[in-house]
């Protein structure tokens, strides 16, 4: 298990994490300034500074990506939505490739209309069934552009709203069906959030390998959390067992990226400052 | 398939649908005035009216139970803890016993100190070997009794304050490990609330099989959700699809009542007359 107590190299900080207090190239000097050499941006931001300039931005402050968020989203109401969706998906490939990423984050979708509130079915076996052929698609695609795409399972918590893929085990059966040969094209994002509770995670991490862990996120479980989106804890300020599950994810092979990645209205309520050291410090001490 | 829209024999509603409208006595009144002939009375307010005064008013009034809520809650943080879990749970057998209900329903608790928001461990890994014990020690106690054990996997989102089982195939792991030959002592209550989200429910529910298969509730699940614990929809008002999944439940043998299980700030804040009706509507309608 490596020590990540005396520097900073294998820490990468997700732009959500203090998306309400920084526009992102703010943030991406914020994070060179301390010293923190990977970030995970979100679409919508580098959308609203201009891929371009983030681009150059990046290669002039010599900061890494640990993946890009996010591509995903296929389930949709009618033929037009699933081809628009796809589309969309071509997009955010490219963007990953134009910013240098190593792998493209998908947070699936699932019943169509749920995220705005306004669910159009309920049929999520055919949510699922639309994941497995969107990814395909993209699968495809990324293959020719040279992304890989890293699956994430969602929290079962957001499976009407987000995602229809919500178990390790199910993220590894969709990989093992699309990308046999363990390539590398696919994979899985694994945030301790999503998966802390999963009876089966130390087996299916195992199962999952090198070549399928593709990013590792982390955050904290709180007891008790009082919104299923936004209130996401500080590592060290919850339940999971952070070590132990680093331990699990390297021991499998993962030797990539620690990415702290925290949706919270509390932490987005105090200075990024305040909240970047924090993650430092216990990126240090916790995780 | 039954055919649920002509009668409410296989209707029961669970006494928390209603406890912050009616007192338990007061409950059974209404449900008998209406025609329900099945409840399941949750502990706490079996006590508060006396075990003796509520067994007579069931007799009196003609009144089944679909179960009776809750044993569990094993782990604890020492060995004086643990021992009086399971003291607490050989009443709780014995009480559902005077009370003639087919089972005792346990949501087997998870970490120590969590449901009062302040957890002393995160070990669930240790919680689990506690339930696995509990449920052992309990389940000889029961068969000692003649009374059955029905383990509730909770939904992942309460797996750190109220069930470290969390899904289907987890709680028939523990069946199955305990109670090898199906004998009818040990089965699993299922909550389309808890479970639906599951991809593999489908496959577990078959396993399951008419043996395992000791209570069915139902309830919904709202999009957006706005809490973890209190925000359960009334069938009908969210994205479950029932109607198929309780096609899934009695093909795989189920034969028992159909209960009626609501959590909900909203509908515990309307007239108890309207909610008993609405969960009557729904139940020949939707369920």
């Amino acid at each position: 298990m490596r020590d990540l107590s005396g520097d900073l190299r294998h820490l990468s900080v997700n732009s959500a994490t203090v998306r309400k207090q920084l526009a992102l190239p703010d943030m991406i000097e914020a994070c060179a300034r301390r010293g923190i050499g990977i970030i995970d941006p979100w679409r919508d931001q580098v959308q609203a500074a201009g891929l371009d300039a983030i681009a150059r931005q990046l290669k002039d402050a010599g900061i890494a990506l640990s993946g890009y968020c996010r591509g995903g989203f296929f389930p949709a109401a009618d033929a037009a939505g699933l081809a628009a969706a796809l589309e969309d998906n071509r997009r955010a490939v490219d963007e990953a490739k134009a910013l240098g990423a190593p792998c493209l984050v998908l947070v699936v979708g699932s019943l169509p209309g749920a995220l705005a509130g306004k669910p159009v079915s309920k049929d999520i076996a055919l949510a699922r069934a639309q994941v497995l052929d969107g990814i395909a698609a993209t699968l495809d695609y990324a293959r020719g552009v040279g992304m890989s795409l890293a699956l994430e399972p969602l929290h079962p918590m957001q499976a009407a709203e987000r995602a229809c893929v919500n178990t390790l085990e199910q993220a590894l059966d969709i990989c093992d069906a699309l990308d046999p040969g363990r390539t590398g094209a696919l994979g899985v994002a694994l945030d301790a959030y999503h998966v802390w509770w999963d009876p089966k995670l130390s087996a299916q991490i195992a199962r999952a390998g090198r070549e399928r862990l593709l990013a590792y996120h982390v955050c904290d479980w709180l007891v008790p959390t009082r919104d299923l989106v936004n209130d996401r804890g500080m590592m060290g300020d919850g339940i999971i067992e952070l070590r132990k599950l680093r331990a699990l994810v390297e021991g499998a092979g993962y030797a990539g990226p620690i990415e702290a990645e925290i949706f919270s209205d509390s932490w987005w309520s105090r200075p990024a400052d305040e909240v970047l050291d924090t993650c430092i410090e216990r990126y240090r001490t916790v995780v």
